[in-house]
């Protein structure tokens, strides 16, 4: 059965940060469960492959994967199948984020494959043109990140409130579904609480939390922005 | 401390099969430990990212990495971190096999950053001559495989035995240390004794072990066909 | 001022023949020249780059890119510029073709980059979804092609009339504008017929035509199927 | 017959510079031939793809394509097909350069295109490493460009001439017959002769010379800074 998808959401990305790698990915984790437990808001963890597996077992929330490729099982050494991550604990997974971009056809292929293996799929975008096309492919959550704030500290829903509306306007006229996430340059609860106030419903966060002195309060920060 | 790199040696690509994926992955790993144990001939498995850490926490067998990107820790969302994998439990990596190539300049680069973070690095090649290009990066081991003989279980010993011999001979011209192992078609215990006698010091195999009914039986016959 | 375009439309893929290199793409491309000076139906051309500059002054005919990069004019060795393009006469380009697929948001950005330079830009795409997704992305053109198709002499007007039906459906519902072409396997007059009675307003032709003993009678067969 | 390869050279790289684009490629071109036939230094241009006719048709000097797929005549839409270049007049290729760098095996099959179809090979690397084990692949020119100095105006034999020196020195290790070019930040006559003095054959360059206000007087600058 597919993983029940609830908002407000905020997904954590651990990219490749030694901050959140290995043993310390595991006590990220556990920290975001902690301030998800403290609140109303829902909060996702998304580590390296290599924690993955001890990341799931070690909390309650839900963890994604930071990318699948578009295999099915077989000769692909070094690549990411859909049913290891599954199996390693995973309920969603990041596609095409924009240190990770993919072909047209293979986002396809992979929404498709997160279907059938029932894995929540967060397609991410680079602007509102390429989010209302991705609206289209019927992932399950579309997160918008313009490249050029990423990791920059300036929210997306402060430097561009327009692209966030313009997003959400173009997305829903095709796609009344989709889960609407808001990425790039989130560091405070502000910025939360106003990408919701621009029609999204949650946030994709990355250097904010994991480089936080205490990743903890920052995520309560964030949780106690929100209303629900 | 860099981990000490034995001989006769086989290792044994878990690629993306689904038979070596999640706790099959552990069961193979253990069937491969069990073969290692009763021979005087090395194995390491080389399972998928996700698998690394829980097959390193259950055999005592060396774990490889199938791919490492040539990244440092940071914003790289998707991509293979030399440190994750080693506290993972990684003793070593394939770098550049034919369903994963990089680019020289990325080899290069990786082949360095095994070095730092004392990983054994396992370079694929091709033919002859990228093989004699490849020593001058001084990996620690060069694995000679025909992108035509993958997974077809005719062995490059036996189909190609004087493009062995021609690595060999190039490689050795430039670098003594190298170990050399020959992958691509290994089914019979024959294949592992010819690509010994041919003068390399072992073989890297896949679909052969993995895809068997009884991969330890298999991984014995391979075993039992080296005098040591 | 954007070149007109005009439709029922043939663009003729040279991709890498030889039949279609150098001198022989100059003839080629006459060839398409005279059979559509005979016929009511428009022809264009898409030699390879190094051919574009002389096909374009010998013919009248539209002459198209088989690709463009997403850069602009600088430092970029060994890429496709927009500017260049333009400047050796062409008029349209191929974006995405099944051999030369990017990644969604370098789709948009050639797009774009189309419409600041005033180039025809056609969208190849390889299913249903996907080409709706891309009627988004406001090609001028959308091209489908299921890529298992394509050199097979299977015409997907026949294989998938369904696939190419839904296609046509799905883009109108959001793009009324584009012309809709529909490629892989059309090799005889009817195939052609067939995929405008199904919707399309012409076909991306390849094999078919370049490989032909004699280009122009095929070409003329296309033209003569078709009533306008 | 392959074309003869004399030194001391200069290879000229117009990458996708606008001043370097359409027909001011080939008053470019002209230029870099008045200023050959006054000088006894060699010189070659290499123009974006679009432009190799027109440019090898307008002047003398030797004609280089910036770039060639591993590939063979076929179904390959927009890729760069050897027998396309050399059809247009060319006779060389630079490979690998720092913008458009290939797999080892793909470096290694172009080379082995390039002997087949007679065409001069300029192998381009990044550092002392990669160029002695590009030796070993046999290019006929080897051309040093360490990434990080490109289109900076720091000439690399400047700023690192230990770099050079290593270079010529391992590759005449294992190859005593290829030409040795050095690459990166060239701007100045005196960039060039020192070049020269560290023991290459000569310098590739671009924007020191594309972007420049009178070409010609540069070339000429670079020429006379050599006694031949």
């Amino acid at each position: 059965m597919k993983p029940k998808l609830q908002t407000p959401l905020i997904i954590v990305n651990f990219k490749t940060y030694l901050e959140a790698t290995g043993k310390r990915a595991v006590d990220l984790a556990k920290a975001a469960e902690r301030a998800r437990k403290e609140s109303c808001v829902y909060i996702a963890v998304a580590p390296q492959f290599t924690d993955l597996k001890a990341v799931a077992e070690a909390v309650d929330i839900p963890v994604y994967s930071q990318h699948i490729d578009s295999i099915k099982p077989g000769s692909s050494t070094g690549h990411i199948l859909a049913e290891a991550v599954k199996e390693a604990g995973v309920v969603g997974t990041l596609i095409n984020h924009s240190e990770r971009q993919i072909k047209l056809a293979e986002i396809d292929a992979v929404i498709k494959l997160c279907k059938e293996q029932e894995i929540i799929s967060c397609l991410c975008t680079n602007n509102p043109t390429t989010s209302a096309s991705a609206a289209y492919l019927c992932p399950d959550i579309i997160s918008i990140e313009p490249p050029e704030l990423i990791g920059t500290g300036v929210a997306v829903s402060k430097a561009q409130p327009e692209a966030v509306t313009n997003t959400v306007k173009k997305v829903r006229k095709v796609n009344n579904e989709a889960v609407i996430l808001c990425g790039a340059g989130i560091s405070h609860g502000e910025d939360v609480a106003v990408a919701l106030k621009l029609g999204t419903q949650g946030v994709l966060v990355a250097s904010g939390v994991v480089k936080a002195k205490d990743p903890y309060t920052v995520l309560r920060e964030f949780c106690d922005s929100v209303k629900c």
